[in-house]
């Protein structure tokens, strides 16, 4: 059995490295660019906390990464003094950030440089599925990757249910930005269509039990309506996190050359979000920015 | 049993009369702006199609009012030569035009002036759940009203399983207008993300499945995407009306004082439609709009 290295071991990393031991994985290393969240995990999983990421690829054959974005892809594949393609030849590697297509296929392309192989793993799900191992996962890249990395992903996705291979590299991180694109406009549409109902006084609670029976129902709607309602804005995935996904989305649609009013307009509010303190708020949060007298609150 | 009569026989007011005498009822009247459309419906229903609004109130208890906007309900309850009003005392209305919130108050206090009662019945449902009699039903103004009239409504709305009484005079409609605003801009987001993946060359089979099991999902893609991929823009809710409904909100949305951004981007969207020549396709014809290489296309 493979043995399986995690860089990056934020909310996702962490569930994800955690649900593989579960299932009888061996997580040899784990990496962070925060080295006590790797030590704290490394502790809890029996594996060993790896400075460099060098290390992460010497002691596993395949290293699943899940940072930020595309500068943090582009420091743990090509970083000067220390990256994971350092004595990479036969390794793979499952990369889950949502970041642009871009990034894979250069990442595959230096990665194919040394003698190893790229998978995107692009994930549609949040920290629970992360967890529990039934993530929707979209993969992308070469097709005998995929099939190689087939026994590991199919613990991730609901045994396999949950998966897809939707085609070459930087297909899947498509899909991922246009799944996030149309979840972030219809999440803010959902935060103005409380808020204007809160304002003129509407009962919030029938509101969306109106909306949830006819054509303003959404799965935004049932996973971010109440906690628009009662301000739970936890982070499940950040107001930042949307910003940043709606931002890659332009960027493919720029270069289509298609103007899309709505996803600009939705890119705008995370990302005023963001500037006005609000970031890290769960992308729920938007409900901030269109309810009467509310505003940049306490973070919890 | 109370005679009905039904003033507007659009697609949704002709078969909501259909499914009226299916169910037993006696539909005595029927009146349209183009004559023709009643004298159709009264042949096929054994009605009477009256020219003068005043023939269908003294020939009805109950009369249903399905017009298109504020204009034609004003029209309708205080045009200076012949009106619904001329001789109403004792008599109902059940209005079901999507129109805004003041007009609903406007005609209620016009209504009570002779002696009659209004009630809002705003749909939330298309022209099959209205031939069907199981349209979404929200209700508002005076409970007794509501109450007098519910047996009708009933038979309206799949057994009253999907009727809801929201409140007072205009509230229905604030709602209604809350449901289609919220509604548009999912549809017009929608639109940007099947556009976008075309552009991209994605298999829109692939994506729609992809957004059906992730945070993109909601009412319109099962409604709507399949059309906007197939360009099959027959009209069951046209373009222009939601122009209108999304109008509407925000007209509320001005008075709340609130700031709407995505709202307001989709009424553009509508506009712009209705301002190309677009307006009477379906509301998915908004990929038209979205998508390289469309553009006006015939009527079907």
């Amino acid at each position: 059995m493979e043995r399986i290295g995690v860089v990056g071991v934020g909310r996702m990393g962490a569930n994800m490295a955690r649900r593989l031991v579960d299932v009888g994985y061996r997580v040899t290393t784990v990496y962070d660019v925060r080295p006590a969240a790797a030590q704290e995990l490394a502790k809890e999983l029996g594996a060993t906390a790896c400075s460099r990421l060098a290390d992460v690829t010497a002691q596993s054959d395949v290293i699943i990464t899940v940072v930020v974005d595309d500068k943090s892809m582009e420091a743990i594949f090509a970083g000067k003094k220390d990256n994971l393609l350092q004595g990479a030849k036969g390794k793979f590697f499952i990369n889950c950030a949502t970041v642009s297509p871009e990034t894979h296929v250069k990442v595959e392309k230096l990665a194919k440089k040394v003698g190893a192989r790229t998978l995107e793993g692009c994930m549609a799900s949040s920290i629970n599925q992360a967890r529990a191992g039934t993530l929707y996962l979209m993969c992308a890249g070469e097709k005998a990757t995929f099939e190689k990395l087939r026994p590991i992903l199919t613990k991730l996705s609901d045994d396999g249910k949950l998966m897809r291979y939707i085609g070459p590299a930087g297909k899947a991180a498509q899909v991922k930005a246009l799944v996030n694109m149309v979840m972030n406009i219809n999440t803010a549409g959902l935060a103005e269509g409380l808020g204007l109902g809160a304002a003129v006084g509407l009962d919030l609670k029938m509101l969306m039990e109106v909306f949830s029976q006819t054509g303003a129902n959404s799965r935004v709607l049932v996973t971010d309506g109440e906690d628009m309602v009662n301000r739970d804005h936890a982070c499940f995935f950040s107001a930042a996190h949307a910003a940043k996904d709606s931002g890659i989305a332009l960027g493919v649609a720029k270069k289509a050359k298609l103007n899309l009013p709505l996803a600009t307009a939705t890119y705008k509010q995370f990302k005023k979000m963001t500037q006005v303190g609000l970031g890290d708020l769960d992308k729920s949060g938007i409900a901030e920015l269109t309810f009467k007298g509310r505003g940049p609150i306490k973070k919890r």
